[in-house]
C-alpha cells in the first residue's frame, strides 16, 4: 500500500525514490528552495490550533509546477512508477490542510495550468490552475462573472474552489457551488502508470467536488456563469443587534434586491476590521452588503427605516482601483482579520435551522457568553431557501473545550462542519464517505496515491 | 359627489357635460367611432362570467388618447371642471374590469405616452403608456429586460402592470412587482382643476400599485431591471403527475438554475394548447420552463432522471422569429387558450401554503374532481421563498357554486385572490383599503373622480 507508515526507514526510502523521479524528469519546474518546499506543503490550516499541532511538521519531499498537461502526465506517471504519494495544490488557501501532504511525496502545484479555454452562452471552460480573480478579469469584459467564489479569490484557483471550497461570495443568489447547474463538467486525469484523461459531466462530476484532490486530478472545469453587475459595496452599522439581524435577513431574503453578499458581524468581530474602524463606532454591529447599483436607493430606505446607517459605500470599480474590497472582510477573511490581531482565536462553521435562526443564535449566546463571537453569512441553500450560516470566531482554550462548543452547537440544532479535522470523512461528511465517492476514487486513483491518509476509509474500502 | 347614481336624468346630464368637454378640446385625439368607444371601455373582464354579467353594459361616454402630458393635463382639468368620471386605460389587458368605467365619463387611453426616458445603471424610466414588449425591445440591446411582466406583454403597458398587475413572467426570480427594489419611483398627476405633477419614491410610491388607477394618474415609472439572458423555452411532458410536480418544484427552487418562468399544467389544461398538441400525448402533464441557455444540460439531466421528456425547445431568439413564445401559454394566457375552446370555463387565482403545496392540491382535487383543473405557477414571494401559486381553470356552473369553490379552497388553507369581483377592496385586499391607500386617494383624487365605484369605501371615507 502507498506509504501510510512514517517510520525513518520508509521516509528514507521514499526520499530516495523522489530523487530518482526528479532526476528522471530534469526538464520540469521543480522547486529547489527547501523553505519554499515547506511553504508549498502547507495551507491556511493554522486557522485551527488543532490542525496546527497535527499538521505543522508535514512536508512534501518535492514540489513541482507543471507548465502544461503533458508535463503533468509525465509527473503522474513517474509518481506511479516510484509509488510516491501525490498531493494536488492550487493557491494553497484552504483551511483544512486539504493541500498538505500527510505522508510526504510530491506536491503538484497546478497554478501554471491557468488558461481560459472558451466562453460562450454564459458558460466558461478553464484549466483548474487559473486564479479566480484572474478568471474574473477575463470574464468581466464579456459581461460575466463567477457565480460564487471564496473571499480568497485573488489567490485561490478554480480547481481549488471545486476540490475544497463551498461557494461563498455569490452564494446568497446562486447557492453553494454544489447546487445543480453551476458546475457542468470536469476533465480528470487518472493516477495510473499511463494516466488517462476522462471527461465527466454533472451530476457524476460532482462526486469529485470537495474531495481535496483525492479522487483524480482535475484538469479543466466547465462552469455556468452569472451576469456581471455594477456592484455597490456597503458597510452598514447598527446600534441594535436585532435591527442589524432584521435588515441583513430582509436584504438576504428580498427577491427584488440583486445581491452578491450579505454578512453580519457582532461588534466583537467587526472590531478586527482595522481599515474600516474610522467608519464604525465601537459598540456598533456591522453588515456588509454587496448589491446591484440599481438597488442602492431601496437599501438606503430599508436601512434608514431600521435605524441603521450606511457608514461606507464604494462601487466595485472603486474597490478595484483602491485594491480594497469589502468582500475581503467576509467569509474566512473575517477570521483572517481577527487572527492577525489575536492569535488565541479560532472559528467554527455553522448552519442554523431555517426559521429558527434567531432562537438558536440566542441559545448559543446564552450558553457561551463572549467565547463565541457571531459572524453570520446568508446564503441560498439547495432548496432555494435563504438560510443563515456562520463562521463564528471562538476564543480557543483547549481542544476539549472546542469539542464541547461544537457539541453545544449541535445540541441546539445548529449544524457544524468541523474545520478542526483533516480527513474527508470528519469534515463535512458525517464520518463516512459515500460509496459513490469511494467508487470514484477507485476509478481515478486505483493505487491510492493521492494524499494517503486524507480518506480515512480508503484502506478498508480497498480491501473489502 | 361624483356620479354614483346611474338613473336616466343623471346619464343625460353627464352626456351633455361630456359634449361640452369634447367641444372645448377639439384639438385632442377623441375616439369618434361608437364601436371603438365601447371596445375601449372594456378589458378582459369576460374571463369571469360574473363580471361579464355585471360589467358588459358599461361604457364610457368618450375615449381620448392624449399625445403628450400637456394634452393629458388639459383633459384632466376639463373633466374636473365638468365633474366627469375619469377612467385610465393602458392596453386593456386586465381581467378584473380594472379599466372599465363603472359610471361612464371619459376613458383616457395612455398608449400614446410611450417614451423610454432614460436607462442607466440597470434602471429605466419610461412613460406609463409604453407597451411592455416594446419596452423590452428597447432594453435588450443594452443588456437589460423587465424583471417581471404579464403574459400579455405585447399589448399591456408599464402603467397597466403597475396599476393592475402582479408580476408574472420573471417572478420566479424577482418575486412580485411589489417586492421592494423593483419599482423605484413614479410620477403622478393629481385630478384637480389645476393638475399637479408629483414625484413619489418607494416605498411611498407603492401605495399607488394595484389600485387600478384610482388614486392618481401615473405618468412615469422608474424601475430596476434584470440582466437579459439567452433564454431557452422548454415544453416538458410527463406521464406521472408527481414526477411533473417534483421536477417543476425542483427547477423553481434550484438556486443554480437561472430562470424566468416555471409553470405546470394538468393534462386537462395542457390540452387547450392547440399549437403544442403535436408535442404532447393526450394523457401527459406539461411544464413550461424558461431557463438561461447555460443551464440547458442540467435541466435535461433533471428531466431525464425523473422520467419526463423535453418535448419541444426553442431559444428566445427562435420564439421571436416564429412569433410564438411559450411564455404566451403561461399565467392568464393559459386561461385565454382554454376559453377560446370552451366558453364554460373560468378560473381562480390561488396561493398554496409554503411546504403544504402538495397536500393542499391533493385535498382540492379530492373535493372537486374535474371541476377544478390545475395550473400552477411557481414564484418567489416577498420573503424570498419559492412558493406555488395557481390559476386553476374552473368549470363554471353557477355563481353560487363558484363561491363555494372559493370557500372550499380557503377552508383547505389555500389563499384566493378573487377575480370575480371588481372593487379594489374585494379583489386582493381582504375587504378593506388600507388607511394609507385611502389617504393617497384623497391626496391625488380629492374629488373622487377616478372611476367612481371602484373603491367601495371611498364615500364613507370622504365623509368620515
Amino acid at each position: 500500500m502507498a506509504g501510510a507508515a512514517g517510520d525513518k526507514a520508509t521516509v528514507t526510502q521514499r526520499a530516495d525514490r523522489v530523487d530518482v523521479l526528479v532526476k528522471s524528469l530534469p526538464e520540469l519546474d521543480w522547486c529547489a528552495n527547501p523553505a519554499e518546499i515547506k511553504r508549498k506543503s502547507l495551507d491556511y490550516y493554522w486557522f485551527s490550533p488543532v490542525l496546527r499541532r497535527e499538521l505543522e511538521a508535514k512536508s512534501a519531499d518535492a514540489v513541482v509546477r507543471p507548465r502544461n498537461i503533458d508535463e503533468l502526465r509525465r509527473i503522474v506517471a513517474g509518481c506511479v512508477g516510484e509509488n510516491l504519494p501525490v498531493t494536488l495544490r492550487g493557491g494553497g488557501t484552504g483551511n483544512y490542510g486539504q493541500a498538505i501532504p500527510l505522508d510526504g511525496g510530491v506536491v503538484i502545484e497546478m497554478t501554471a495550468c491557468d488558461r481560459l479555454l472558451w466562453l460562450k452562452h454564459g458558460v466558461a471552460r478553464a484549466q483548474a490552475g487559473i486564479k479566480l480573480g484572474a478568471l474574473g478579469e477575463l470574464l468581466a469584459p464579456q459581461g460575466w462573472e463567477l457565480r460564487c467564489m471564496p473571499s480568497t479569490y485573488r489567490m485561490a484557483t478554480l480547481g481549488g474552489l471545486f476540490c475544497g471550497g463551498f461557494g461563498g461570495i455569490g452564494s446568497i443568489t446562486y447557492g453553494p457551488l454544489s447546487a445543480p447547474g453551476t458546475v457542468l463538467g470536469i476533465q480528470v486525469m487518472t493516477v495510473e502508470a499511463e494516466p488517462r484523461v476522462i471527461e465527466l459531466r454533472s451530476p457524476e462530476a460532482m462526486q469529485h467536488a470537495h474531495t481535496y484532490g483525492t479522487n483524480g486530478i482535475i484538469l479543466e472545469l466547465e462552469i455556468a456563469l452569472a451576469p456581471v453587475h455594477e456592484w455597490d459595496e456597503h458597510f452598514i452599522t447598527f446600534d441594535d443587534a436585532d435591527a442589524a439581524f432584521n435588515v441583513a435577513q430582509a436584504v438576504a431574503q428580498a427577491p427584488g434586491l440583486i445581491k452578491r453578499e450579505t454578512a453580519l458581524f457582532a461588534p466583537s468581530v467587526a472590531k478586527y476590521f482595522k481599515k474600516l474602524a474610522p467608519h464604525r463606532e465601537a459598540a456598533e454591529h456591522a453588515a456588509i452588503v454587496v448589491l446591484a447599483a440599481s438597488n442602492r436607493e431601496t437599501l438606503e430606505a430599508l436601512v434608514n427605516q431600521a435605524g441603521g446607517r450606511i457608514a461606507f459605500r464604494q462601487s466595485s470599480e472603486e474597490a478595484r482601483t483602491r485594491q480594497h474590497s469589502l468582500l475581503e472582510y467576509c467569509w474566512n477573511h473575517t477570521t483572517l482579520h481577527a487572527l492577525r490581531s489575536d492569535k488565541s482565536l479560532t472559528y467554527l462553521q455553522t448552519t442554523y435551522e431555517y426559521g429558527r435562526e434567531r432562537e438558536q443564535l440566542a441559545a448559543i449566546a446564552r450558553q457561551t457568553g463572549d467565547e463565541v463571537l457571531p459572524h453570520l453569512e446568508f446564503i441560498r441553500d439547495e432548496q432555494g431557501r435563504v438560510v443563515c450560516s456562520g463562521l463564528p470566531l471562538v476564543r480557543y482554550t483547549t481542544e476539549k473545550r472546542l469539542r464541547e462548543l461544537i457539541t453545544l452547537h449541535r445540541e441546539c440544532g445548529v449544524g457544524v462542519k468541523d474545520p478542526h479535522v483533516y480527513t474527508l470523512e470528519d469534515g463535512t461528511r458525517h464520518g463516512a464517505m459515500s460509496p459513490a465517492s469511494l467508487a470514484a476514487k477507485r476509478r481515478f486513483d486505483p493505487g491510492g496515491l493521492l494524499n494517503p491518509g486524507k480518506v480515512r476509509s480508503w484502506v478498508t474500502s480497498k480491501e473489502s
